[in-house]
């Protein structure tokens, strides 16, 4: 077995399976990345960028992308443009959240604001931004383009929201749903969504491959924010990170929204006037068990898979589709 | 004479006698960026951006875009849209500066980021960023969309530029001209060229219009660079800024160019080292003035404006053409 083609095996994660179903596209996406990088005149922006994206993320929404494009039967080269959009947006997006909260690490690394300064992570983003731009401008299809520019709209409003909610107890289920379709489901949405338009497939297909990635999105971060609380040294989740930084997520909003008064107090006290002291976070754990609030997380979690599965019983039989079934199923087993 | 329908006299302005040509489009212009600056979930990013586009900017680019498109005979409605893309795509570099630079004033008001704080800038800054790529696929223009994210990927390119350039005795010209292009004349160049592929004017006439507006960006930016030491209260200019920041402008490259080793040292005590005491400020200006190294700067900015109305030799007669004209003239005459 080499590690520039994987052989698949039974004991193989889905999303590794589908990346060794499509080696030879992500050879592509990662040399045109590697590509539009770089810049003539600034050294800074490829040695801030390599640093995020060569740090081994699963490159999870450009397969998703080109696994979209490839089950709709397209066989030209722009989904590979595409596909590096996506993770140029996501990249952007991460720089520009590490700066707002602040973050120290990432992937089990130093974040680049605290390896460069904000600085550099702020408009090494703009740069990303840009080029993602420019990358999707390459496919010469308007209707790709408003998909990601909406796409890309919707991810900013949706940090803002994300800012605005935090701290704030008031912040309902319908909230969180909007901010977390902002933070993370639009863009997964927008990645299968393109791939279908790119291959001209029936609107039927690509409403289904839209859905597919909105459940899908929303399923992951649902997930994301229950390991938050949930973790393990496996899932390589920092726990807590949420409690301190008084990030309003679905565990905790069904937790306040049981809490009696003495439980009320200690969220009002924890979340919105942020006065923690050791044990807290224990404490806060205890408190979404005994209300049953991290079941009732998981299980909103699966339900979203199920659609998300579901949505693709419209797309034609085939290898990818089962694999993209099966991510579905993945994303949610981390909760095992 | 009414505050919105300004009348023409012989005392006013250039670019307010171009506003009171397009005063239609200019209103046009102003009701689509409300509308598209609102969010529905996020009541944060209107707050934020109508902080800044309200706070009385001359709105010179978004004109610089309806000038161009008039000049060369359109009269659809898209010029209004990218005009406004212009503008946000300014406004968001602007709330990004703000954070880079730590500024604490704009156009003599406390910037956003300390208003709110550097979160709402970056985020807000995305969102207008993202914005700006919807409005301009509402032109339905591929070309249009690829001169656009081209100019927002030379920008980024260049505020990076400039981090890495500033405090760095060893910047000459010719990167200082690739910052300035960067940071002011790639979206002029772009505002006013795509005025003119919308119009679907002669190849001839869209160069012409870029070469304007690069040459006209680049004079704005010097004549900017030296008001920060050649400044009076009447042109609103904080002189000393840059001085205080370490920025490599033309004038301070002119005077390192021509330094003894005494003066040598003293630009490396402050700039490269930032180790500034008072009277350092009336020091270096009175090093910048023994050099010549603002007249020598001023005519630089001259030379560009010339540039500037050349170009327009190609267009068109007519009364627009004239008024871009006296625009190149104006923003030079700033300095006497």
């Amino acid at each position: 077995m080499s590690f520039d083609k994987p052989s698949r095996q039974a004991s193989e994660k889905p999303h590794e399976k589908l990346a060794a179903h499509l080696a030879q596209d992500l050879t592509a996406v990662n040399a045109l990345i590697r590509d539009r990088m770089s810049s003539e005149h600034a050294p800074r922006i490829p040695e801030v960028t390599a640093h995020l994206i060569e740090a081994g993320g699963k490159r999870l929404r450009p397969m998703l992308t080109l696994a979209a494009a490839r089950a709709c039967g397209y066989d030209g080269p722009y989904h590979v443009h595409l596909a590096a959009t996506v993770e140029f947006i996501h990249t952007a997006t991460l720089l520009h959240d590490d700066v707002v909260d602040e973050s120290a690490q990432r992937r089990g690394r130093p974040t680049a604001n605290l390896l460069w300064d904000n600085k550099s992570s702020v408009l090494v983003g703009d740069y990303l931004f840009a080029r993602a731009f420019q990358l999707m401008t390459d496919a010469d299809n308007m209707r790709v383009l408003k998909i990601l520019s909406d796409a890309s709209a919707t991810i900013a409003e949706g940090e803002v929201l994300q800012l605005t909610a935090a701290q704030d107890l008031a912040t309902d289920e319908e909230v969180y749903l909007q901010v977390v379709r902002g933070k993370t489901a639009a863009l997964f949405a927008a990645a299968t969504e393109v791939g279908g338009v790119l291959a001209r497939a029936d609107e039927s297909v690509v409403t289904a491959l839209h859905t597919y990635g909105d459940a899908l999105g929303i399923a992951f971060q649902i997930v994301d924010d229950l390991l938050d609380y949930w973790g393990s040294e496996q899932t390589g989740k920092n726990v807590g990170d949420d409690f301190r930084e008084r990030k309003l997520t679905l565990p905790l909003i069904k937790a306040v929204a049981n809490a009696d008064a003495t439980e009320r107090a200690f969220w009002v006290r924890t979340i919105e006037k942020g006065r923690q002291e050791e044990g807290d976070l224990d404490h806060a754990i205890a408190l979404l068990t005994r209300h049953g609030a991290l079941e009732a997380t998981r299980q909103v979690a699966l339900d979203w898979a199920e659609r998300a599965k579901v949505a693709l019983d419209v797309l034609p039989e085939g290898e990818i589709v089962d694999m993209l079934s099966d991510i579905a199923d993945y994303v949610v087993a981390r909760l095992r």
